[in-house]
């Protein structure tokens, strides 16, 4: 096996979701550490505070009230990073003018939601059975819906989703104003991932333009459709994952999670649909369920990992909310998951100068990140303690 | 001035450099803030500190001792990402083989250096004169010298710095074995950037490839010119900004500060060499303590903006070490500075979930952020406590 030697050497690999290279020192982790070092989050939180802007029945920063929800709750960000009106801008774009070639600026509108995952304040989706975390994945299902147009390549599986997902009991989201381009759910999850709040919530941005990630992502999948004979980039790469085994922490029927070959946080894992999902309303009712206990296995093994309540970011990856046949046709359903904590519990990964001036690196490999993964199924370590 | 509605909607800015999007948000900073704060760095340093790994006469991590040096050293890092002697690997590229496609790496090779700015342990750039400053840039500017072939474009220039730039007293760095790519000068500063020592120094990462970001950069600049007569993308810049003044920080008569148009971080600021500068070895005695006088100007209004040790990583691009006539004629002499600091010495922007899964994210318009920087002139502010 001629990759052996990636344990020992510095390399770069390659990332054909967005088209770039990283570099890999294995053998980095050696060096002493007299830097930051994270709090270690305690987990001493009330099943309710008063004073938090997301728990049920409480009052929200610009007056607005919480209904007393059960389990999900989605509402317009009080502090949306876009708008759905907000003044004209109309650039001047002039070829042979300096200004416009080097000072490019153009309008972006739409939504942001903000979607809790429980009533509970001091929950995490790792506490949470998959069964309690369903109505999350619903919820994000129902929302992505309700925001595809009706001449949209997956209208018709929209219009099932909404006939047969019943609406979330304590309200739903009305749909956008205008059409919208691109949906990102993500997730910001403890304080060294900047999350304000630390009752179990994500966010929804939609957005009139396409953003950057997804853009690449698209734009590499299409092409490597394009040279491959319609063969689907993270098809063939499932099931290079399923044979070579080394990159895999878990699967089910339904999805695989791997630390992907180019991954660049510690611990980063991808989950991917194992068949071709477009997006979330192409799900059965099986996979829904079957999405849910991945995400609950993938954050229960983060924190067992280093006992502790692991901080990341997450997001999902699908079919725009404005896209052609061929585009929705390219689109391949996953879940990225990006973890800054490298040693312990207390000790990140900072992406800093190297990373943001050359080129992004990380200290150990994947393969060495999966099978710690691995082995840290069972039970979530707080519950035997 | 149609560009004034970019102060109050949300917008994209293009970067021309890195030929990608990001969004704004100018008044997303109102929202309140209950997520994690930086610790205030105090400084409370001993001017030596027997512990240091960097401090002259101290023993380092893997047993060699630093000399008793005056102002700046340079030595091999003890665990450097990469290394100059390593096992081979040549992977198997088959075009038909879905592992060659998705399962690419290959080897980098190269030297890691540490390079201190001072002897004094409690230092940094901001406290430091200009004269102070000089012997870092002439130890850069040597360095870059003894990495160049005498085939590069530039090896005339660099045989002149070789004779007339005397070598540091305290030793030198011994050129390397084999010819390298590209040479990344790189300061981290601050706990929230990673630096695990408060002795202030910079690192300088060679590497047999060519990294992302300079390679984007090149290739960016490679089309500006094709595209305008063989104008510089930098050099148009550099007019656009002079004649704007909005974003104009502070100036000499050799490099202007920015924060340039497509900024990312809060108080992201770029300096500039005003005329065309390919690399450190093309600066004149008088440029090269001009440039002291900028990155000093630059350090100390970051202190001054919020009364804190200002944390940032900062990194110059410059011709790579092994380049065609035209790649060293395309690039433009450069310094970028990313601090994360947003609303004091303890609120940090966090680039995060949308940021990572979408596309880069700011809070504040760069020319708000280069109007306070103009306000930051005048003493040190420690200088006066
Ligand atoms: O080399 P240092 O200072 O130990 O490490 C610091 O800078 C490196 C280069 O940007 C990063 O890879 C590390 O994550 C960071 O902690
Ligand atoms: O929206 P929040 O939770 O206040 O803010 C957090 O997530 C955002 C989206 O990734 C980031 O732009 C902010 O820097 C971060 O603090």
């Amino acid at each position: 096996m001629p990759d052996q030697v990636l344990d020992d050497i510095s390399h770069r690999r390659y990332n054909p979701l967005t088209g770039s290279w990283l570099l890999v020192s294995p053998h980095r982790t050696k060096r002493p550490w007299q830097g930051a070092q994270e709090s270690p989050s305690k987990n001493e939180l009330p099943d309710y505070d008063p004073k938090c802007y997301l728990c049920p029945g409480n009052q929200r920063a610009q007056g607005d009230s919480n209904p007393d929800y059960k389990n999900t709750f989605a509402f317009v960000n009080d502090y949306s990073a876009v708008k759905e009106e907000q003044q004209e801008y109309h650039p001047e774009t002039n070829k042979n003018d300096i200004a416009s070639l080097l000072l490019q600026a153009r309008p972006v509108t739409g939504r942001c939601y903000v979607l809790t995952f429980s009533a509970k304040h001091d929950t995490t989706l790792a506490d949470m059975t998959p069964q309690e975390i369903l109505p999350v994945i619903k919820t994000w299902t129902r929302i992505y819906a309700s925001h595809l147009s009706s001449s949209h390549p997956l209208a018709d599986q929209a219009e099932q989703v909404l006939a047969t997902i019943p609406p979330n009991p304590d309200g739903e989201i009305e749909p956008p104003k205008h059409q919208l381009k691109n949906m990102q759910i993500f997730e910001n999850k403890g304080a060294a991932m900047g999350c304000s709040n630390p009752h179990p919530h994500c966010q929804i941005w939609t957005t009139s333009t396409l953003p950057e990630e997804p853009g690449k992502e698209l734009t590499n999948m299409g092409k490597y459709r394009a040279d491959n004979d319609g063969r689907h980039l993270l098809g063939d790469y499932v099931k290079l994952e399923l044979q070579k085994e080394e990159r895999v922490v878990w699967q089910n029927d339904s999805f695989l999670v791997v630390c992907p070959w180019w991954a660049l946080w510690p611990f980063e894992v991808l989950i991917l649909a194992k068949r071709h999902v477009r997006a979330l309303v192409d799900l059965t009712d099986v996979e829904r369920l079957q999405f849910a206990e991945v995400v609950q296995e993938v954050a229960r093994r983060y924190d067992n990992l280093f006992e502790t309540n692991f901080p990341y970011s997450s997001g999902i990856h699908q079919a725009p909310l404005d896209c052609t046949e061929e585009e929705a046709e390219t689109s391949w359903f996953h879940m990225h998951f990006y973890p800054p904590l490298l040693r312990s519990a207390t000790v990140k990964k900072f992406l800093v100068g190297y990373e943001l001036m050359a080129e992004p690196q990380r200290d150990i490999t994947p393969e060495q990140a999966a099978a710690r993964l691995r082995g840290c199924g069972g039970e979530l370590y707080r519950r035997s303690l």
